[in-house]
């Protein structure tokens, strides 16, 4: 199969094409035009739209054959944009997807603001889709969000981060809204329980399986494949799993290492070769990898409970395309 | 009468309790304790809540007897507090209500992101009162809310801002949670559209009187009972009405002076008395006095459709209260 995310898109390239219409509509300021601007610099920079696609995907799967899923997946969408916002201005970042960030080119007050509005117009859209079990799922996942981000801020260098506090943090962070995008196609649709629960765990398991992959090629990638530098993690202090257990199976000398390197970014260069040694001393470096494996297959397997389809397939399909890169 | 918002603060002393109850219950994060200390420094500060007191009033004002006016007021402070938060870190403020801000003393990445897990709490609350209409109000004042902030961040040191922008601004940052937080009690109560429409434009006028006040004394206040320093408007370059008023009636010669002052601050106290003469000169302080109070009475005659009561007495007297510090 040609890569299941674009098979996914071309399926539902119509919904697609309603989702971007409406993304666009509810983008736009007349009176503060920079709303508009800075929303498309994002939006429109070529994000694959995964989650919405999800979103669609999901109520589909479940024989769905209203409207509303469509401003669902747009709600998605802006869920995401806004987080993407906020954390460029939290990370500092210069760039993303090789572009320049948008708090680079405006400023973090925008960023910040606009931020907001994504949001506060992601409730728009969800209160015309006239379910308050939707609105609520998403609530509940934007709350999510929050904490896991500000949980990761607070281990930002922080030697005693866990695996468990690491687990809480990408939870939050990734599998939140990966989970909810699904869960609310199933919702919608007023599937059966286990069909939403189904959809539900496909939805984080990937998150995770996702979020997994990103944090191992953060320190193994191709810069160019990866379309980010390698060993941004490592630098900005960011705590991920190759790092965490490294750090747990580390002996007295190496902790002293992990203090000076992870606490003190001055050496760089030096430490991530030196650090990257002792991962692979202890096979973190694997271990990450066989998580992200493990929740691929979990993601793979939840959709058991359907009967089979070509959407099933492709759906299973994307599950085990996370972790090619990495396999 | 006494000050008619204490009045009403202790008419709702039972109501207060139970919103404050639930304010402490939902920034409550056991995973990560920092939502809890940095919501607590701002919300639990000694702010007037006013807002969801405003609220309750309001469903009270239509006779409502269920339990919703309590989660619908906490979600208000909620909005209200997360704007707050953001608002410091665009502001760069140091200090609010005489304390140190959130921002000074954590920092802006977590300002930023407790003001988003505040905000999704706030949707969670409104998703507990089962009402979509009440979702989509709330959901409108929050875009609007944010539309106003980044107007307000587009036009500082502007000096093309004119009247029509500065009233966008207010009825953005200011008008529009007074607004829904006063509608948002009626439509709960099921009360007829007249009574709808008295209890969002008493809210509305409130709001732009209250900030046409905040914005007067900015420049003529007394710094003790203001609460804040004067002139930080003039000093932020932000082009609030008599501000806006008197680039308008200048000369070219004073004109030339604005373009120097408002956009290179560096003489500040030198530019600032001379701007207050220029001010007076043209009556502009006299001309934002006359606005505020303008809204005041409209406030105050909002509520005629209402049959007399205590309580009604009360809100026209808080409507006159606003603009006894400047009257």
């Amino acid at each position: 199969m040609n890569n299941p995310a674009k098979v996914l898109r071309s399926e539902f390239d119509k919904e697609m094409q309603s989702v971007d219409q409406l993304i666009n509509k509810y983008m736009t300021s007349d009176s503060t035009p920079i709303i508009s601007e800075l929303s498309s610099h994002l939006i429109n920079a070529g994000g694959k739209r995964l989650r919405p696609l999800l979103t669609i995907a999901s109520a589909k799967m479940c024989g769905y054959s209203g409207n509303a899923h469509i401003q669902l997946a747009a709600a998605i969408e802006f869920i995401h944009s806004a987080t993407l916002l906020h954390d460029d201005v939290v990370d500092e970042s210069e760039k993303r997807r090789g572009k320049p960030t948008a708090n680079s080119l405006w400023n973090n007050q925008s960023s910040v603001l606009v931020g907001d509005y994504l949001f506060s117009k992601s409730f728009q859209l969800m209160v015309e889709a006239e379910s308050l079990s939707v609105l609520s799922i998403l609530a509940d996942a934007s709350a999510t969000i929050s904490e896991g981000e500000i949980l990761q801020l607070s281990a930002i260098r922080n030697l005693h981060t866990d695996v468990e506090v690491y687990f809480k943090i990408i939870e939050g962070k990734t599998a939140a809204l990966f989970s909810a995008a699904t869960k609310v196609g199933a919702v919608i649709s007023n599937a059966e329980q286990d069909f939403v629960i189904a959809l539900m765990n496909y939805g984080r398991f990937l998150g995770l399986c996702f979020q997994l992959t990103d944090d191992l090629l953060d320190y193994t990638g191709d810069e160019k494949s990866f379309g980010k530098k390698i060993g941004e993690d490592f630098r900005e202090g960011k705590l991920t799993l190759p790092l965490i257990k490294a750090i747990e199976r580390s002996t007295p000398k190496e902790q002293k290492f992990w203090k000076n390197s992870v606490q003190k970014p001055s050496q760089y260069d030096k430490n991530f070769e030196e650090g990257l040694a002792i991962m692979e001393k202890y096979d973190t470096l694997d271990f990450t990898r066989n998580e992200a494996i493990k929740y691929s297959k979990k993601a793979f397997n939840s959709l058991d409970v359907f009967s089979n389809s070509e959407l099933k397939d492709i759906l299973k399909q994307l599950a085990l395309k996370v972790v090619s890169r990495i396999n």
